[in-house]
């Protein structure tokens, strides 16, 4: 099945948009999920349970994992397998390479690890990106128009009367017709309007602990395909609480409201 | 110790400007070292023994460790313990991302591996370069101009009556004064020119297997502050040899030979 078409069956089915980022830091999460042998992965697998109703899917951050050497990569394993097939699941890389490198990123995340989707950085072109386009029902999620301050360093300089990201933007789509998607931030609404209303896929990060509002991020949104994420708002509302259901149903009531305000 | 003063130090020591490349693929390793419980670490062992009197230090490429996992890992920190200090070590990552993350990257490579210097990706700007640049005595080459194909997709926009990327060459070097090189490809000599002449350190891909000509890349080096990579040229001299000693020789000898190229 094609990105796109489990895409659409899963948000149809789950009625949710939201995609959990499983962002977790050892240092952040809740003590109790410290007696395991490897806790992150315990936590992740609780965080699953307690949001598989109300998200689409999960965005895995790989410097969380990466931070934390063998252990993380067990983690990133262990919560990919713990992820039940239908759900989409994203491996937020952020990478770009020469074409024989980026060859084996898509063998490490797209083949090995079977994530559905990655997000990759434009900066050094097609070569960069077309290993992972080779992939028949995977997908890439570009770096557009990113939610950090540092955004406008460059993404928005002008080049030939259009805006840098809307270059990248642009050339990206031609790389492909059907396995293409853009990252854009929840604070730059012009562009969600815009790209959204062409039926091209976002990921939008930005909500909830980066504080963007949803009731404005959706006066923007056309269309379904989006997927907006939020981590920590999610992951962390059970706070420092100490007992493991009550997380969970923290965890739940959370995600749980943030999803309905997304589809309200 | 900073990061420019051990460079000049080794450079100056070891009479190479050469960075080996350990790019190394299970897939390409003579069949000899696959008795061994970890072939890619016994062979970049092997590597480090015979290039060690002929080069600066060593880039390891995260991509081909990630490729395979568990025991990528194992490689990479094996291979990391076996340079000797007085070698230059490179994280060629291309990382990129929003502040928090980008704090765990450098967390992951300067601090918890502890390699000297990482490459890292633009796009996002300032905020995903930052984290890095607070580690003392670690340095950051930024993507500025690639050797690959796709580099003119974006890189040489023209914004302002300047290039993108003389604007990210400018505007990163604003971001710290002492911490800063670029990563620029040895099929720009005008660049290379450009930035050597005012003493930017500069991490050189794209001799050996990528196919530039070293001696017109030389007249245009200025200084000494500059790093020419080779990876497939060096690691893979012994071809499908199969007896270790007489790979490592050959390795020994393409090593040798590319470095009095650098340096006659």
């Amino acid at each position: 099945m094609t990105y796109k078409k489990k895409l659409k069956e899963v948000v149809k089915a789950v009625k949710s948009n939201l995609i959990t980022g499983l962002d977790t830091d050892l240092l952040k999460i809740p003590a109790c999920f410290l007696k395991y042998k490897n806790p992150v992965l315990a936590f992740n697998k609780k965080i699953i349970e307690a949001t598989i109703d109300n998200c689409a899917g999960y965005k895995l951050n790989l410097a969380f994992y990466e931070a934390a050497g063998k252990k993380g990569l067990e983690a990133l394993e262990g919560t990919l397998d713990y992820i039940p097939s239908n759900r989409i699941t994203i491996c937020d890389a952020k990478r770009g390479d020469i074409g024989n490198t980026a060859e084996l990123y898509a063998r490490a995340y797209l083949d090995n690890m079977n994530f559905d989707a990655i997000t990759l950085s434009p900066y050094m072109g097609y070569d960069s990106v077309s290993p992972f386009l080779e992939r028949k029902d995977k997908f890439v999620y570009i770096l557009v128009r990113t939610s950090n301050k540092g955004a406008d360093d460059f993404q928005n300089l002008k080049t030939g009367g259009k805006k840098l990201f809307e270059v990248v933007a642009e050339k990206s789509l031609k790389w492909s017709k059907d396995r293409i998607g853009f990252v854009i931030g929840a604070n730059h609404a012009k562009e969600i309007r815009k790209y959204s209303s062409k039926n091209i896929p976002l990921l939008i990060p930005g909500i909830g602990a980066q504080g963007h509002d949803t009731e404005e991020l959706k006066k923007n949104l056309k269309g379904s395909l989006h997927l907006i994420n939020a981590s920590r708002a999610i992951i962390y509302a059970g706070g420092r609480n100490d007992k493991e259901n009550e997380v969970a149903e923290q965890v739940s009531t959370a995600c749980k409201k943030i999803n309905l305000e997304l589809i309200r």
